[in-house]
């Protein structure tokens, strides 16, 4: 394997155990990871990491790092090291389910990040120096470069901040994947910036590889894992509903003439009824659809091979083990038609206003309104972070949520009276989407929203509750520009932690 | 005045009066009109609307029509017409008092947009067609074309849009305003957007006169009425307070070397506390600074005399009408350090981004994880509008929301446990201070942010009580990522509605 994935023989020798690499890490330093969405994130080290944590946590002695990643990653990295109590601070984006509990403990902190400003801010220095990199790559070549694995994310910025860099060569990765990424190596802290120059979602405007001085690569650990792909569920009859009503207000923009017949890029956030809508789009009448978005997922693949996706433009895989197989089975010609960017440009505003994306993204909650929370539940409790979803909904030429209507059996509305914590403001949120029906809220004023997000998105067990509540907030609100009663606005959260349902 | 602000004799035989000109609008249509903080707002024709809206209503006929503008005007337009009861729907900014209280006793329909989203947004379609354009003018030319007013907003594309134009041609408005403007016309609909070309708030990239087709003017109405320009009140204790602690944060970030001794371009929302931060930048030892704004407020002008500020680029001035003869008496020597830009591009994501733009804008109320709500009172009631606050935070380098720690002579506090509504979430908050002091946010995780903002931003009366519930919240809180008590989140808020105070 050394000498297949590493053609510069003058790495050799920094070739050692997951165990001595991590040996390099101290306590109280930052160290910076690759890994998106379960991909391409490093596999050993964290896991000899915890191990290390626990012995000296075990003799008494305090271990605590600061970690640094793209976005989620896998139970050997998040999963192992909040086990172990070794996270102090955790930025950007979490999904471990053991990290999320520390974290809702009051045991973490945790910095939920606009994952494009994740490199940026790095560079502005204030989030304090980067100690240690530490990143997986699919190989390294003769002159020293790195060729990228299954995740682009934040590895650019982490390669070029560490003092250190710990690599692990991971030879699950398919080395057809050389070629597929583009390394933008053009971005600076003001007053240097220039434009970026991408005009297409098809655009390369960057290299293949990661640079980084040898010098600085102080170990190299091979692997042979995969990456944390788990499997999609079947779109259930909701999700179906959802996607089809999206079809039909597609069609319906494309029929005004307000959208070009091809769409536009496609920016598709992660999970069951994104991965609904994007097979659904299979059997519509679009043609030479591109996607801009961060993942690149099943649905997105099966909108590749139907032909009616020319290009997904990504800075992550996040699939089923079927579909990576598919897609490392036939890794060479995915190559032309993928394109993994690091996140500070598959996320960037400016990038994403040019192309007028398309933007859907999933949600807790909505309230009358149209704000949105992504990311806490009932206000208090983290699920994820807001991730890329404030980076696409702002800028996108439409934002769309999507939701059931309802959660936990029927137990939990989507649709609230006033959202117990804001992630998406109703400027931001053009149109939203339940199994119910689709409220486009585009240039309507509040009251006109509320009474079409009541209408067409509620679930029938909850609208005659939202629909009295409204009408009480008519007349008895402070104000009527947005009507609200405080007393009531977030009592319907608190019904369902004193008995388990927001119903009455 | 025909001939010497009007150079096409062929234009001649369209000048009418104000009520002739009115009399082109119709019931039910939508009118774009100029104006943006009170400077180049039409102020005839919408005066001459109202008259004939009221004379409509007397006779018993319904007539109301549906106002775009590019942000605030003055009482000859919104105030007008609203008094009139003439205005069915309003976009994207308000702060006449008199449409504001149409608004919030429901009457009205008012759309509260970010500022660089209208234009694009009105291209898109779904705000409907737009009928009438009535744009306030400097000055025609012999070839047709139009010299700016004293604010730009979003006349290039009102004029472009609209079917019929109105021009009001004001004489009041100095001619030497020609060549200030920098009008770009290099904005499309996506999937034909390019990169905007502009690096540095002192470059250029469009042209000074408005474009505009002579068969769609089908009137010009000849004024001769200053802008709304209101006197600024000196700046008090609390705002001198607030700007000796961003002086000393940037004097720091300096000294740090995470920020270039002439600082970045400067953005600064309208009002005391803004004009009283760059009144102290005067007496700084910052030097080579320029400003990428949405308007020139007398502190700019200050800054831009004292030599310390280079350059000032805008949508619009806001000035006192001592500041206004200041710079209508020395109009050419101004021209060269001041730009005035469409709403779209001073506003444009693109461009904040690649600036690295220091944000400062004033807020309402902040609530103890750093949300601030800069538009709603209790929740329900508009003040103003979110404006160019959203633009700006988002992609500023550094965003920062400033603001006294009290209201209504001490009985609201603006530092609450929860805002009753959000425009700026906390990852686009990045500095709250008050007279009280700095917390700079950057990096922290909830609890952190908690624990800074109490200390040091809210007013001494309110600090136990945000403690005594901070304290409950940590211990009783669902979650405890960012702990709340649902119950009591909003009830300051109440108290406030029921007693007229925040106190216990």
């Amino acid at each position: 394997m050394t000498n297949s994935r590493i053609a510069m023989p003058a790495l050799y020798s920094r070739v050692m155990s997951a165990e001595d690499a991590a040996a390099l890490i101290d306590d109280g330093t930052t160290v910076g990871m690759s890994g998106f969405t379960g991909a391409g994130y490093p596999k050993a080290v964290p896991v000899a990491l915890a191990e290390r944590i626990n012995a000296e946590h075990d003799a008494g002695n305090p271990f605590q790092v600061r970690v640094w990643t793209g976005a989620s990653t896998g139970p050997e990295l998040d999963g192992a090291l909040a086990r172990a109590n070794g996270i102090e601070f955790r930025l950007p984006y979490n999904s471990d389910p053991v990290a999320r509990e520390k974290i809702n403990r009051g045991e973490m902190a945790y910095f939920d990040m606009h994952l494009s400003q994740v490199a940026p801010m790095a560079w502005q220095g204030f989030l304090g120096p980067l100690d240690t990199a530490v990143i997986e790559v699919t190989g390294i070549t003769a002159s020293g470069d790195l060729i990228p694995s299954s995740s682009v994310g934040n590895n650019k910025t982490w390669l070029e901040r560490a003092k250190r860099v710990i690599l692990e060569v991971n030879s699950w990765q398919n080395p057809a994947l050389e070629g597929m990424h583009d390394i933008y190596y053009g971005t600076h802290l003001p007053p240097h910036r220039v434009p970026i120059p991408l005009v297409r979602a098809d655009d390369r405007i960057g290299q293949p590889l990661f640079q980084c001085d040898p010098e600085k690569i102080a170990a190299i650990v091979l692997t042979d894992i995969p990456d944390r792909n788990l499997p999609f569920t079947a779109p259930d009859a909701a999700a179906g509903a959802i996607a089809g009503h999206l079809l039909a207000f597609f069609e319906h923009e494309v029929a005004m003439g307000r959208m070009p017949p091809a769409l536009l890029p496609l920016q598709s956030g992660v999970g069951n009824i994104a991965n609904a809508v994007l097979t659904g789009l299979i059997d519509s009448r679009f043609e030479g659809m591109t996607s801009f978005t961060e993942v690149i997922q099943d649905g997105m693949l099966d909108l590749l091979d139907s032909g009616k996706l020319l290009m997904a433009s990504a800075t992550s895989f996040s699939l089923s083990p079927d579909a990576a197989a598919r897609v490392n089975a036939d890794m060479g010609r995915y190559r032309e038609r993928m394109i993994l960017r690091p996140q500070e440009i598959s996320n960037h505003p400016e990038l994403i206003r040019r192309l007028g994306c398309i933007a859907m993204n999933g949600l807790i909650e909505a309230d009358i309104y149209g704000n949105v929370n992504s990311t806490h539940v009932m206000g208090s409790r983290i699920q994820n972070g807001i991730g890329g979803s404030g980076d696409f909904a702002r800028n996108a030429f439409v934002s769309i949520f999507m939701t059931p209507s309802t959660a936990k059996g029927g137990a939990i509305s989507a649709i609230v009276p006033q959202v117990s914590h804001v992630d998406h403001i109703t400027q931001d949120v053009q149109i939203i989407v339940t199994e119910q029906g689709l409220a486009d809220l585009r240039g309507l004023a509040p009251k006109q929203r509320a009474a079409l997000i009541i209408e067409k998105c509620a679930h029938p067990d909850f609208r005659p509750m939202l629909e009295d509540y409204y009408a009480r907030a008519l007349v008895s609100s402070y104000g009527k520009h947005a009507p609200s009663l405080l007393t009531e606005a977030l009592s319907w959260h608190q019904r369902y932690i004193d008995t388990g349902s927001m119903r009455f």
